[in-house]
C-alpha cells in the first residue's frame, strides 16, 4: 500500500524548490476517462429462449414544442422537472429486441438506421455496432419483424449505403400497416408528425414489395411469437406475446412512447399517434392485461434494458423495471 | 431477401422423402445462445468527473429465514410476490463505484472478492473481470475508499490468492469503523449476522494495520469526495457526497440494503444492521436530504446501474432509477 498523498507531498516540495512561482497542476490519473458509454446489451432467459435487448441509442428532445399534444407546454415542462430530467428535455430511447428461439434468430424492430450513427455522433443508429459487440453476425438473423412503419422502427433494415442490413432474413410486416401506408387514399388521414413521415415507408421498402411477408394479428409471426393488434399509434401497430413453455413476455412496441410520461398519464397524446383516442383505449386495455397477467413487458421506448412490470398507479400506471441480473 | 420459410419447407420435404417416419427436429439458429450476461459497466459524467458503475454481481437469497428481522415471514414472502420476484427470493446486487476525478482514480468499496468468482460460478466476485472489461488496470487505481467493514465491501481488496488487488492504491478506512471492529471489547455488542462476521475485518486487514489511512466524516477522503457519517448499519458506516463544480451525487453505501424493500419500508430492519433503530433514523434523515436536494443517489445494493432519485412515497420512499444514457 503506497502512501500516495505522502509521495505527492514530497514530489510537490521538490518541485516547489525548483520552480517556486509556478503553481503545481494536479497530477492526472494514470487512466484517462473513457469518455463513451459501453455497448447497450442485456440478456435474459425466457423459458428456452434467450432474449437480447440491444439499444439503438436515444434521442433528446424538448417537450415544449408539442411532444404531448393535449397538455399545456407548462405542464409538459413541469413533468420533466418532476422526473429529475434537464428542464424541458426528455430522453427517448430506441431498443430493438433480439430473440433466439433455438431454431430462429428473430429481431423485432430495427432502429433509426446505421446511416444515422455518424450523423448523430453515435447517439442513435447504434444497433449494428451493438449487434457486433454482442457477437451477432447480422447475416445470421433469420427473421426481422417490424411492429409498425415509423422510421425509428423500420429505417434500420438498411445500412447507410442503402443495402439490406439483414440480407438473409425474412422480413415480416403487419399487413394492415402495409396497406395503410402504401395507399395514397390514406395520406389525408394523417397530420402533424405523420404527415411529414408519410413518405418514409415507401422510401424504405421501395424495391421490397415482392419480398416482404405480411403477417396478421392472432397468429405466430415466428416460433413462439404471436402478434397482438394494438392500433391507434398507427393503424396496423402490433405488439407481441412471446411464449416459451410457461414463460411469457409481452413486447409492447409503441403502446406508449416513454413510460415516464405516457404510462403514468395514459390519456396524454404523444405527437406520433395517428389516432390518439384509439391509442389511449389500446394503452389502457394493454396495460390492464399486463397488470392482470403480471407479465414482464418489454418496451421499445423504455429505458434500457427496456423491461419491467406494470402496476396500477392512481389513474394511470407505472413501470417497475426488472432487476438487472449480472448472471443469466 | 431469402425466403427462409420456403427454403426450410423444401428442405423438410426432401428430408421427409428420405426418412418419413422420423420427425424433423427444428433447425437450430446459426448463432447459439450466448448463455451469459455482458459485463456490468455503466458510465456517466458528473461535472468533470467520470463515474463508472461496476457490478460485482448479485446474490439470491430467500427472505423467509430472517432477512427482515422485524416483520413476519409471511409478510416478507408476500413482498417478493408483490415485487414480481420469484416467491421467497430477493436478488441483492453488489455495485462498487469507480470515480475518475481527472487527477485520481478512486474506487469506493470492492465487492466480495475475486476468490468468490469461481466458487459462485461467476454470480459474484465479478469486480476484477468487469474492471478489466472496462479497460481499467487495477494497478492504476490511486485510492480505495471503504464505506464499512462488511465482507461484501472489503473482501475485494484481495485477490483469490490473498495478494492485494489494488497494490498501488492508498487504502482509506473509516476511523470509527476500524476502532469498532478491531477492539475485542465490542464483540458482545453485535449479534446475529454480525456475530458470525466478527472476525472478517481482522482477516482482511491482518497485515495492513500500519498501511491503511483512517478518514473522518465531514472531510474530503479524495478530491471532491466528502465522507458523511451514516451510522446504524455499522457504527462507522460512511456515505459520501461527490462534487465536481455544481454537479453533485450522494453515494449512500448501505443506508439501505435493497431499496425495493427498505427504501419503500424504511422501518424494516435488515439482518445486517448492527444497530437497526439507529439505521432507521439515519435512513430517514439521509433520504429526506436526498428528496430535498433532488440529488442523484448511488447505492451499493441498488439494481445495476445502481443510481436514481429518491421520492417520498406514502410513509416511505421510492427510488426512481436514472434513465440509461446510451451516450455519455
Amino acid at each position: 500500500m503506497i502512501d500516495v498523498s505522502r509521495r505527492h507531498l514530497l514530489a510537490g516540495a521538490a518541485a516547489a524548490a525548483l520552480v517556486p512561482a509556478v503553481p503545481m497542476r494536479p497530477a492526472r490519473a494514470a487512466v484517462p476517462p473513457a469518455g463513451k458509454q459501453v455497448p447497450g446489451i442485456y440478456r435474459q432467459k425466457l423459458g428456452d429462449f434467450e432474449l437480447t435487448q440491444l439499444t439503438d441509442g436515444a434521442a433528446r428532445r424538448p417537450v415544449s414544442n408539442g411532444y404531448v399534444v393535449n397538455i399545456s407546454k407548462e405542464e409538459a415542462v413541469a413533468e420533466t422537472e418532476k422526473l429529475h430530467y434537464p428542464k424541458d428535455q426528455v430522453v427517448v430511447p430506441f431498443n430493438p429486441l433480439l430473440i433466439n428461439t433455438g431454431s430462429k434468430l428473430v429481431l423485432i424492430d430495427t432502429g433509426v438506421g446505421a446511416g444515422m450513427y455518424e450523423k448523430s455522433k453515435g447517439a442513435v443508429g447504434q444497433l449494428q455496432t451493438n449487434l457486433a459487440a454482442a457477437g451477432i453476425d447480422r447475416n445470421a438473423i433469420d427473421i426481422v419483424i417490424l411492429s409498425h412503419f415509423h422510421g425509428d422502427h423500420i429505417n434500420g433494415i438498411r445500412l447507410g449505403d442503402g443495402s439490406l442490413a439483414f440480407p438473409n432474413a425474412e422480413l415480416k410486416v403487419p399487413g394492415v400497416e402495409w396497406d395503410f401506408w402504401m395507399s395514397d387514399a390514406n395520406a389525408d388521414k394523417v397530420s402533424g408528425y405523420n404527415k411529414g413521415a408519410w413518405g418514409v415507408p415507401r422510401g424504405v421498402f421501395k424495391d421490397l414489395a415482392g419480398k416482404v411477408t405480411k403477417y396478421e394479428a392472432g397468429k405466430e409471426v415466428a416460433p413462439g411469437i404471436t402478434a397482438i393488434h394494438t392500433p391507434g399509434h398507427t393503424p396496423g401497430h402490433m405488439s407481441f406475446a412471446v411464449q416459451s413453455g410457461s414463460a411469457r413476455a409481452l413486447v409492447q412496441s409503441d403502446v406508449t412512447n416513454i413510460p415516464q410520461f405516457f404510462m403514468q398519464h395514459p390519456d396524454w397524446h404523444v405527437e406520433y399517434d395517428v389516432d390518439p383516442a384509439m391509442a389511449v383505449q389500446t394503452r389502457r386495455k394493454f396495460y390492464d392485461m399486463a397488470v392482470t397477467e403480471k407479465t414482464m413487458v418489454i418496451g421499445f421506448h423504455f429505458s434500457f434494458p427496456a423491461a419491467g412490470y406494470v402496476e396500477k398507479d392512481g389513474t394511470g400506471y407505472r413501470l417497475v423495471p426488472i432487476v438487472w441480473n449480472p448472471g443469466i
